[in-house]
């Protein structure tokens, strides 16, 4: 089930219109969240928003949980690959600093977008951490960090910065205790130049 | 259920005696645990551990979940106490950045001890965070944070700290990645000091 995710990448013979036909069905179900949550999100539902059979849907996700994982996996790759190939600051070519400021901000943002679907899709606490779409953003950071902070241990300063970044703390946080996601976001950029022993950038004019 | 833990709180006219039988009955878990993993923790070797009839263990702590949540909750006590009124640098009486460092060093070394017991007992995702067990933790971090660093947004960096000495990541990283515990402890006073803008201490001659 859960390689269905994948399948994009996986076949490079996918024919373009069942490509397409798959981002509109992710899109849609992106939308059917947004506006109802992850309850909201049904194969018929979503067969229903991008106007094709029921039929189409089960066979392209296989099941509601194809369905969600590939949703996660797609956001998760378009995240990478912003990252990795997108225009500065979250791309290459601003300073490791900056790029770590843009990359928390846009975690946190995509997190609160998607928290009910990545708070379903957490791993049992023993599995957490090795879970590879963490791996992914650890390594990241960790990349960052190395850059920023060489003599420092990176591997446990990464952990720490992406623990603010955490759907579960993020959920406590704005939804439990009610604090606006700006304040999050200060609470990343300052943590940043704390974790980093920089001066915080200057508030924009 | 979960009110067994509370017993020696809430009943002062508790015989001494009867006071005595629990502690002795925790200490005998606490060592199965410590030998057997939570795993070697049943009321049969409790009670034969403590040199006491079986029964005598399902009145004091109903069933298995029961014994299990007192053995936490005394634990947490035990740590409550010394922070609140042990000896300096955990309790009073320590500037509170030295308490802040002891306080991580020894909530660290508790968690490695009872890193079983207290990952089958962390609540789901969105509880997580507002467990009392954790609130306790947090207000502690955040009362010292505030005299360290009064203009910092205390509460999110109480949360970034105590994420460092998250069961879970404990797990994974002496488990699943192999650091030694001594990392984790170097890494805690090296966090704390960024956080708060000072000089990690010096280390010992």
């Amino acid at each position: 089930m859960l390689d269905v995710g994948f399948a994009a990448a996986d076949e490079p013979c996918l024919r373009a219109d069942a490509a397409r036909n798959r981002a509109r069905l992710l899109e849609a179900a992106s939308r059917l969240i947004a506006e109802h949550g992850v309850a909201g999100v049904t194969m018929e539902a979503v067969a229903a928003a991008a106007n094709v059979g029921k039929g189409t849907v089960f066979r392209r996700f296989g099941d509601r949980t194809g369905l969600l994982m590939a949703l996660l996996d797609h956001s998760s790759r378009t995240l990478q690959a912003d990252f990795l190939g997108g225009p500065p600051p979250l791309g290459p070519g601003a300073p490791p600093l900056e790029r770590l400021r843009a990359f928390g901000v846009a975690v946190l943002y995509r997190s609160a977008e998607q928290l009910d679907l990545q708070l379903a899709a957490l791993p049992e606490p023993t599995r957490r951490f090795a879970h590879p779409s963490l791996r992914f953003l650890q390594t990241h950071v960790f990349v960052l960090l190395r850059q920023i902070v060489p003599d420092a241990d990176c591997e446990l300063l990464a952990q720490t910065l992406l623990a603010h970044l955490d759907p579960a703390l993020v959920h406590h946080l704005t939804r439990q205790r009610g604090m606006p996601l700006e304040r999050l976001e200060r609470g990343w950029i300052d943590l940043v130049a704390r974790v980093t022993r920089t001066e915080p950038p200057r508030p924009p004019c």
